[in-house]
């Protein structure tokens, strides 16, 4: 109630102080927001209610000349408003991404492994994927355990027949075009989604981004930073006809999605409507999805919300990101969206190389880490694996042999391209395993053996991009396509050794391995002799056995490779080739019986005996190798233990061959040489094996027992 | 004017709508607050104005169990400030910290690695280091060449009387005392100042810390986080008597400093007044500073400005953090405060050490980026470099050769403790330089050379931490505090050799070095004979000679080794050794002239002859590696001319040997065999070499420049 007495002049008064403060709040409202810009208010930029005229550009289309979306030139306009909270702390955040084949699925890691060092959300990321990138990522995230990430894959090969009809003349493809049909694809009940582009990478916590979303108004659905270019404005170049867009138009790497609208809108018939109409004028797309994303938002400007173009730095051969970037605090995600990629001209590059490189070259490992305060439930075997670490006593003296037995390593299958022939029934990959100081004997590899390769490559993130920078610099490499590699990512001071080769046994396509070692080159004849051998022995027929290749070596770094049999032996009684070993551990290929094999014209049985270790042609269902074993000692022999336990016929080829190249000792060697912890640790491991044996083979495993005793 | 007709209604309706419109706006400022604590605002937790009883505990002391310094349980307090802004996009901010010796200087740089990273403001570090301290940073900051980074030296030793009085007995010692004296070292126009221990991790931007500062009221001078153990409560086990704090006092790990008003305070006098007392019933600091600081803080509350517990997540053995991260959104520095550092006993301790081993092994050269928008002045001889780089041809065929001279490599010089016996005047030191694939011949060469030696290793970051298990899992190595190790970090493709060896070289301490390879173990004998040599030949008073060590090599990886001249001399007829490169390269070595060795019984003068590239022993003022040579080819050659030129006798020692153990062939060797255009870059290197040679040493360089052209 208002006072009767004296009002006017006390309503006045108040009415007056009132309006003051009132002033005042507005105006620091005002001051609040400017402060914000000026100073760089990089968790909250300062967003703009977006007032996009229905013929006309957008605001935001004015606005590549700052960071955030606001006028920096002193026109403070009273749209401003208060920055907003990130998603409540545990609040799951989705992700969508296409990715098809062996670049985009090695892009994609880098593209995740940047989000996941930022966020602090539990992710769910959904995944459109042809079926290479399918086996890649679903190997990749089952080993990678990451705490508070799940995966969900689509299958991008039936989605094709939705956007083929769609000429397109994008690098992208026809996987440019999906995401187009996200809405119709992704969970019903998924209301909002950001959808990435493989070849951006994250600077800052995704939530930021996720955020954003609350600046939507009733009808948008879209979020999209500008287009950093003039490509939609035309002309660019004689006949460039662009197709149409508001202004500038916007670039899709980086899409706020709200489904819900999008279904409720009808967005199928919208967008198929739009590139229908437009196909009668233009004969293609040029840039895939963002062509008829744009020609939408140009006939329904009210569907998009613009971010801040730090959320897109665009960073094409001719970009005016520039103009974001220099007055902007902060960058949040940088996009490559040129064609040459890291490759491209720009005259800051190098800056954002490092951004790239850092999360390239990161150590996937570490992202392993929970977050804390949210229930982050782990996948059933890193629980599993957990509690058996827990169990291990610190007090054991081989506790590093137990965690490392422990580890699961993070596997990334198919590297690189791998695109083998379709194998024959008798058709044999020569598997092995290495690390990056074995590089060099690759090329020669692939010269003596014309046939399929499966390798594991111990290596860590960063060495994982020297080995790429490697074969893309070599012809020999680059040439051959049925060579897979594996990247087993290093993690623990033992080396894993049967863990990589069980990682490129199970991926071998043929019906036979030849298990090899990655120092040995074969007789150039091998691949083709294996193969005859195979078939004429009737492997495939139901008989078990293991096609033993003998095994030589060499001191000489260079040396003539012998061409035939003759000729090995000729060096052989010559003094410059030696059996394997033969100075040093004679008794791992002594049941080979290089005497018998000089004579030899057919293959020949042989019978186990202690710490035999040969190298062997079996089929690929054969038994894997045992893990406990890392390190050095006893890995290969204990596989040999198994194949004669599980009575595998032993014999060896006449004609087959391979050399052993010198090389500098691996620091395993050295440790087990010099630690008598380190021996004693393999000594209790062998005896662990040989209880597992009797439990699986009862008295048959005795006389593996009984040899091990033998001095 | 108010209106004068139907002024009562009219003036009420006025008023209450901006009553409305008042409280609407007080309202949402408290909303905001609380949201934003909820949701988890990152950037700008709401910070309490702290009101610390003169007599009591500060607020803060009660403040463990949540992230930012707010009541969680829904009491919000209506002293809940807005958010401020970071500090505008180019401000200067300082940071200080003490370091000494070897180890801290590695973690300092971890430290700086962090604040790197997230930084987007220019930075001025103030260094307070012991003289091992300053080399090593020195020349680290010198090569690392960051943009908008400024470093200030100040010399710990100069301080200790200020501090040496007092009895401390934690393990920082005397330097841990050193943050008291800051306030009169520092310059005296720096107002304001963050002090870090060497043993916190970033995960956030400074400048967010910085921002802190905003805070303080008129009188506070001292940002600290509380003390996360219960220490100061006392009592912890029998005897324990912890000096005076308010609660769980405060942990000076990270502290924001307003120097100014500590100096007009007089601070020196307060906190020496304190410590003198408190000494006077306590015997010694247990906790360095930290008591020092607590004490004063218990007397004088009001200096203290509590700082969210976020900005010093404590690890040590007992630590109550947990209380604190697991509620908070975020988490901006951790502290590894025990002496146990990352081995320390905590349930979420493989989380923290992902944020560290993040830091610890990221490659530094991605540091070196610009600050967009912000003025990054770069040293002189940056700017040089980048000038050189500019003005490279793209379409250059050896491009990547210039690139590779060019680059600065990071140098950390002492990598491990180094305390060498100061060195006598004929004393020598082993000089070489290795990668990773080398480790395993360290041992070995510390057991056949007694003597000093200065290692360069070509490494990455995360190799360099490799090295560093390696070294601590060896008792050799170890135990050899005369071997110090220079780490020069990679980059670019191409093998930098020379400059390595010219780090290497270049910290040699004693007046002679042997300038060896890796690969080659030395006689038994060689240290003390070369000693002996150089008094003998007099090499001290003026003669300029290259004492020729003659080289031999084995194919054997295990051999024995001989143990006199003779012995070697009988394998060498046996076909077990070698003289050096004999199948492949005689002319390396050939004017060594072996079969006049055979037989010398002193030394010999040899002539320089084409090719010539003997292993030798020169005062440590010879000239350096030509730094051009970077990859496969010539390295040593041009340096042996450079010898020749400059007049060096060549005498070969008739009882020095040393012998090349086998290794896998690097990477750069098969490089320059299979590609031509390596050789042609090689070959044009060569011609640039003699062109210089030509300008420096006129006519007398013809020689060189004919045998280059014979065939």
């Amino acid at each position: 109630m208002l006072p009767r007495g004296r009002p006017r002049a006390l309503g006045a008064a108040a009415l007056l102080l009132l309006l003051l403060l009132f002033g005042f709040f507005l105006f620091r409202e005002d001051l609040e927001c400017e402060r914000r810009e000026r100073g760089g208010s990089r968790a909250f930029p300062c967003v703009l209610t977006p007032r996009i005229p229905l013929d006309g550009r957008p605001r935001g289309t004015a606005d590549l000349d700052g960071g955030p979306q606001v006028d920096h030139r002193g026109h403070n306009h009273s749209d401003c408003i208060p920055p907003l909270p990130l998603p409540p702390k545990c609040e799951l955040l989705h992700v969508a991404i296409v990715c098809a084949g062996h670049k985009s699925s090695r892009d994609v890691i880098t593209l995740v492994k940047s989000m996941l060092f930022y966020r602090k959300n539990p992710l769910r990321l959904h995944l459109v994927t042809d079926a290479v990138a399918r086996s890649i990522l679903e190997t990749l995230f089952h080993t990678w355990m990451v705490p508070a990430v799940r995966v969900s894959f689509y299958d991008a090969d039936e989605l094709k027949p939705q956007v083929s009809w769609i000429p397109n003349k994008h690098y992208s493809g026809l996987y440019g075009l999906m995401k187009l049909v996200l809405p119709g694809v992704l969970p019903p009940d998924l209301a909002r989604v950001i959808v990435l582009d493989t070849d951006v990478t994250f600077a800052s916590d995704i939530a930021e981004l996720w955020a954003l979303f609350v600046h939507f108004s009733d009808e948008q659905a879209i979020g999209l930073v500008e287009n950093q270019s003039n490509w939609y404005l035309g002309n660019l170049w004689r006949n460039h006809k662009p197709w149409p867009a508001l202004g500038r138009g916007f670039n899709t790497g980086v899409i706020l999605l709200r489904l819900d609208r999008l279904r409720q809108a009808g967005w199928e018939q919208i967008w198929k409507l739009m590139a229908t109409q437009e196909l009668l004028a233009l004969p293609a797309t040029s840039l895939a999805d963002q062509d008829i994303f744009n020609a939408v938002i140009k006939g329904h400007p009210g569907l998009v919300q613009p971010l801040p173009c730090i959320w897109n730095v665009q960073l094409s051969d001719h970009t005016l990101a520039e103009r974001c970037y220099l007055e902007a605090a902060d960058i949040k995600v940088i996009h490559w969206n040129s064609p040459k990629k890291l490759r491209v001209k720009n005259k800051h590059v190098e800056f954002f190389r490092t951004l790239h490189l850092t999360f390239l070259e990161y150590d996937g490992n570490l992202l392993r880490r929970e977050l804390f305060g949210c229930p982050s439930p782990l996948p059933p075997q890193a629980e599993q694996l957990q509690q058996a670490l827990a169990q291990l006593s610190e007090e054991d003296a081989c506790l590093a042999f137990r965690q490392q037995q422990l580890t699961m390593h993070r596997v990334h299958i198919t590297f690189l391209p791998h695109e083998p022939p379709p194998p024959g029934p008798y058709d044999v990959t020569l598997v092995a395993q290495l690390s990056l100081d074995r590089l060099q004997v690759l090329e020669a590899l692939c010269r003596h053996w014309p046939g399929p390769m499966s390798l594991g490559l111990y290596l860590t993130d960063a060495e994982a991009q020297q080995f790429l920078r490697f074969v893309e610099a070599s012809a020999v490499l680059s040439a051959r396509k049925d060579v897979a590699y594996h990247v087993v990512y290093r993690e623990g001071p033992l080396y894993p050794i049967n863990q990589i080769r069980n990682v490129a046994l199970a991926q071998a396509l043929t019906p036979y391995v030849f298990l090899s070692d990655i120092d040995f080159l074969p007789a150039h004849s091998l691949y083709d002799y294996l193969r005859a051998s195979i078939k004429q022995l009737q492997l495939g027929s139901g008989r078990k056995a293991a096609l033993v290749v003998p095994a030589f070596e060499t001191l000489h770094y260079h040396f003539s490779f012998p061409s035939s049999k003759a000729e090995l032996l000729a060096l052989l009684d010559a003094g410059s080739l030696y059996t394997f070993r033969y100075h040093e551990w004679p008794r791992g290929h002594a049941p080979t019986d290089y005497a018998r094999w000089r004579e030899a014209q057919a293959p020949y049985r042989v019978q186990w005996a202690a710490d035999y270790e040969p190298y062997v042609v079996v089929p690929r269902d054969c038994p894997r190798y045992d893990p406990r074993f890392v390190g050095f000692g006893w890995n290969k022999v204990a596989h040999i233990v198994e194949l004669d336990a599980q009575e595998y016929e032993l014999l060896v080829l006449p004609e087959a061959f391979a050399i052993h190249l010198p090389h500098t000792p691996s620091l395993d060697i050295s440790r087990f040489r010099s630690s008598t912890t380190y021996r004693d640790c393999l000594q209790a491991l062998k005896e662990e094996f040989h209880q597992d044996l009797s439990r699986r083979y009862g008295a048959a495993a005795l006389k593996y027992l009984t040899a091990l005793r033998q001095p």
